[in-house]
């Protein structure tokens, strides 16, 4: 499909927005008409400049505030169109948005709104020009599609179009099957839009918290499938109101945006291959959908790599050795420990020169990469590239394997490992593996549950829509955790079978420990790494005896758990004893518990699952926060 | 009144909240359960560290689903409040909040839940303990105070009373007329809380978008008036869910809370005094309203001050030269110049070792000062330190005048000059005044128009409660603003004669010019002075002929004006010859202009009001916002 963005849903000039906007390979642009009133040039200046970066200007918009008016107004309104017009023509674009009035003048008068579309319609057509007519999920009269659609057929004229926003339609829960009757030549133009569902009034909603397909909660897909199976043939463009977006580098946003309609085509595709011959769903369309590799089947970590060096490395050595990790190889080739211990490998790259050492020069001690289990490597880092990710190819030494990876955002590095491989191929082939003791177990750990990401705000939306286009993972609720300096919200994303959790939050204050996290290192940090236990009050009471400094939990939190869960005393007083949180679900529950910081950045927790509890006891993350305000910021 | 707040309504710790609001002289605390839980110590070492530092515990919240519930809920609730109850007697709390039921499991029938809150109230009995009772506004069967007041009544136990909260009030939008005739004594708390009107679900908007009494929307002076005529004698308390509270240094978010609870007082005590007497509203009440100082009346501004030494100070001196301004005198004791240009006083300070000394070193050339002039100055600076403002004052040099100050927000001062000195009173005092030499007219200035402050976030609602309380301005609608890098909403406050006016910017991204202003500034800049003109566009030819530089607007904005606002083609010409932005409402209209920045910190703003108008040409910043991107940050 041809594919278009609003230069409204993006930060900077008018000039910048358009760079930005071909850098990521779109086709053309939708001029909002305020980008071009401060714009320095003339329009036959942004016309050049567009044609010189080799996009179109598929729609000029908005017209607002025309339809059904009364005649002196109506006649007012001509000449500003004509206006209009002129600009249109002297910039090179050919299709005008007229969106629904929402004057108070306005009359409810379908013919009359029809007739007063044709007149508008007849002067763009004696300019070879073409109008769309939207309607305004706030319109005052005319704010279903339905109602537009019986206007334009009313005019009948074929200068004279529909054009659907999915916002408008999906905001209102208004049906969107209709339009797959609609005929997809009088479909003039498309604008796909998503959102978190909110109880906000529609306009304020749609002006500030719209965001890209697949970043929301709205059904774009099946939205855009009565599209296409309506014939529509013309561009799939992305207009975006969201202030976040607005104060977001436009480069990144750009790139979002692309990824949001490749995943959107690829979405949509999916659902016709799946659909029985002979059925709407799978009747031949007027456009070719994008087709990427599909989502990678993902089967856990098979590692975490560290970021360390000298000293830092040695101290992260001892950390982890406390904790019951065996150091159990040493790579061939360079500067690498592998340590170990039930089904976790972590990694500490002490390698100099490498990327782990710019991320250590930047950031110091830090997670820098980590790796994922999967049967097809290349179809994953396929599936990545074709869906706007960057791919990474590290410098390999003799007998070494190469293992595929991409560049996650924020810059740390996503490792696909093939499954085939098990839980220690991959180290074979690359670590010199030195005899695993027989002892007794430590942590006695399972898999790594999930890692705890801090996200600057403007990287939230660009997880949310990595995660799902790039990785296949669904998105779980949305949670707000009390930090003494801010809320965090907190979302995990993972895949169907659980065995890959990425927990990500973001807080609008500045001050939260995830805030300065996120800003110390560059916008996404891995703060935690949760690792699965069997049996949390034997691990816990195991690694206290090493010496390991959890998190201490107040015994108040004891004294209230009972009286907000049901808890069998004899568990409350062991959790209690162990210093173990606790969380429960009609379907299990959750005992974990929190390390201290390592130099003050990541940490660990431990956590058991019990039946099929399924989140990451938000609530008791205060409890961690609250013991965790150690760099007070001027509070 | 006794004057309390939620331990909710500030960030930090529970012990760095207690010292901030006894650091703000608050006589007690609502303790939120939360803030407990996780607190260290137990309830007998919250209770201690409450009484040192001089606060009671007047409240302990909230208890909540407890009401109407089937008979085994209930029995587990009643254990849950003795468990409550235990914490209360050790942390020496006397009061419970209940708030109503929001549980599916609630049933519909108000005798069961004034059976049960008996029950409830009998068991505090025991312990010499109160329980409070309180509609929420989402309550799922009790959400009005009048349902809330019969469930307490037909309870009728001595220990059970009501429990008001404006926000769960007002906004629903329920009447609180009826407040006065509940009998004063069993009304047992009241929790006074603002916020902006918002179309938004209750809940979301209570948890996040209140703020205090004076900073939003809400009648809450009415509200108040009504429980004081009830008889209540209670605590006069904030509970206040706040995001952007959550994430400021606490100390300043104390002293905004005590500031609004002695606004509060003191707007209902201005409504007693002016009650003719046998009304409800002049009858005798149970407590004492705060009694400050009146607000002052301001007359407009006496003059403006820069920090700038050296070549700035030279360089600033030359680019005011070139506005017309000529220096015209020197201070008599210290190194600050005196320029003046029609009823406009400048004052450039190089004084070594003084405030603007310190704002130099601090922040470069900027405005560090103002003088407002008003009838009584000393009762202007009584009524803001009785405001919680912090007075000022500066080195007195021989037979200079002394110039009452205050601090603003930020860091600023405030001067109260005389209004019986008249324009140049002042500086006849303390200034070495040279004879003004006979000039044609060059700007033609009539008057400061208004100051543009640039605002970082949490410093918003901090100004609009001090421009309101303390120098008693009103305040005007809010407007969005397209910054190239994020939205900026704009806000005026300004007094009835419109003779001062601040305009307040603030952005949530924190890319703007806006946000980057603030943050260099400590939290408040003044961004730009605007000069009122006779006639602008001689003003601007004559200006340019002087060769100042004024921010260029595009063609193209001349282009759509007369698309979007009635005007005369005359008129329109000589805006587009001069470069003069437009703006028009119902009542006047509005020309201005803006200069490029000095120094890349403030710049100026010519303007000139025609009839009624009122506003600052909101829409047009943008053209400047686009002008101004000369240091773009990564975008």
């Amino acid at each position: 499909m041809r594919r278009s963005i609003a230069t409204v849903s993006l930060s900077g000039t008018l000039r910048e927005k358009l760079e930005a906007i071909a850098a990521a390979r779109f086709d053309g642009i939708e001029l909002f008409e305020n980008d071009f009133t401060h714009f320095t040039g003339s329009a036959r200046d942004l016309g050049r400049m567009a044609q010189d970066l080799g996009l179109g200007i598929d729609l000029f918009q908005p017209f607002r505030d025309f339809e059904a008016m009364p005649e002196a107004l109506f006649r007012k309104s001509l000449d500003r169109a004509e206006r209009k017009f002129d600009l249109m023509q002297e910039m090179g674009a050919q299709l005008m948005l007229c969106c629904s009035n929402t004057s108070p003048a306005v009359i409810d008068d379908p013919d009359l709104a029809a007739a007063q579309l044709y007149e508008l319609a007849e002067r763009a057509a004696r300019r070879n020009l073409r109008v769309g007519f939207e309607a305004l999920a706030w319109g005052r009269v005319t704010n279903l599609y339905g109602q537009a659609w019986d206007i334009v057929r009313r005019a009948n004229h074929p200068h004279l179009g529909l054009i659907l926003d999915s916002f408008h339609t999906l905001s209102l829960r208004d049906d969107p099957s209709a339009i797959a009757d609609i005929p997809g030549d009088k479909i003039f133009f498309l604008q796909m839009a998503d959102a978190p569902w909110m109880q906000l009034d529609v306009l304020h909603w749609a002006r500030h918290h719209r965001n890209f397909p697949g970043q929301g909660q709205l059904p774009v897909v099946p939205f855009l499938q009565r599209v296409l199976e309506a014939g529509y043939s013309g561009p799939l463009s992305l207009e975006i109101f969201n202030d976040v977006f607005r104060g977001t580098p436009n480069r990144r946003i750009a790139v979002d945006a692309m990824r949001s309609l490749l995943h959107l085509e690829s979405e949509v595709r999916k659902l016709r291959e799946a659909a029985a011959p002979g059925t709407p769903a799978a009747a031949p369309l007027q456009v070719e959908l994008f087709s990427p590799p599909a989502a990678p089947e993902l089967e856990g970590f098979s590692f975490l790599e560290f970021a360390a060096q000298g000293e830092s490395a040695a101290d992260l050595g001892r950390w982890l050795g406390q904790m019951g990790f065996e150091r159990v190889g040493r790579h061939r080739s360079k500067a690498v420990d592998l340590y170990r211990q039930g089904g976790v490998n972590l990694i500490v790259n002490a390698q100099p020169g490498s990327v782990a050492s710019q991320r250590f020069e930047a950031h110091g001690p830090s997670v820098c990469a980590w790796g994922l289990r999967t049967g097809s490597p290349l179809a994953a880092v396929n599936r990545a590239t074709a869906m706007c990710s960057q791919r990474y190819d590290g410098p390999i030494g003799p007998s070494e394997m190469h293992v595929p990876a991409i560049v996650v955002p924020g810059g740390n590095l996503n490792y696909f490992v093939p499954a085939a491989l098990g839980e220690m191929g991959l180290f074979e082939a690359d670590f010199e593996l030195a005899p695993v003791p027989e002892q007794p177990a430590v942590a006695d750990l399972q898999h790594i549950d999930h890692l705890g990401l801090g996200l600057a705000l403007d990287q939230r939306d660009t997880w949310v829509l990595f995660s799902r286009a790039v990785l296949g993972l669904e998105t779980g609720d949305s949670v707000n955790i009390a930090d003494p300096f801010g809320l965090v919200r907190n979302q995990a994303v993972f895949n169907a079978a659980r065995s890959v959790r990425l927990v990500l939050n973001v807080s609008d204050s500045q001050r939260t420990r995830t805030a300065r996290d996120a800003r110390q290192q560059g916008g996404a940090a891995v703060q935690h790494i949760a690792f699965a236990c069997a049996d949390l009050v034997s691990t816990v009471r195991r690694l206290r005896e090493r010496g390991v400094a959890f998190v201490p939990v107040s015994p108040n939190y004891y004294d209230d758990l009972p009286t907000r869960l049901d808890i069998e005393p004899a568990l409350l007083q062991s959790l209690r004893e162990a210093g173990i949180l606790y969380d429960a679900s009609a379907d299990g529950a959750y005992l974990h518990i929190y390390t201290e910081r390592f130099d003050g950045r990541f940490f660990f927790e431990f956590v058991q699952r019990i039946g099929g509890y399924d989140g990451q006891g938000g609530f008791n993350a205060s409890a961690r926060m609250v013991a965790q305000v150690d760099d007070p910021v001027g509070h």
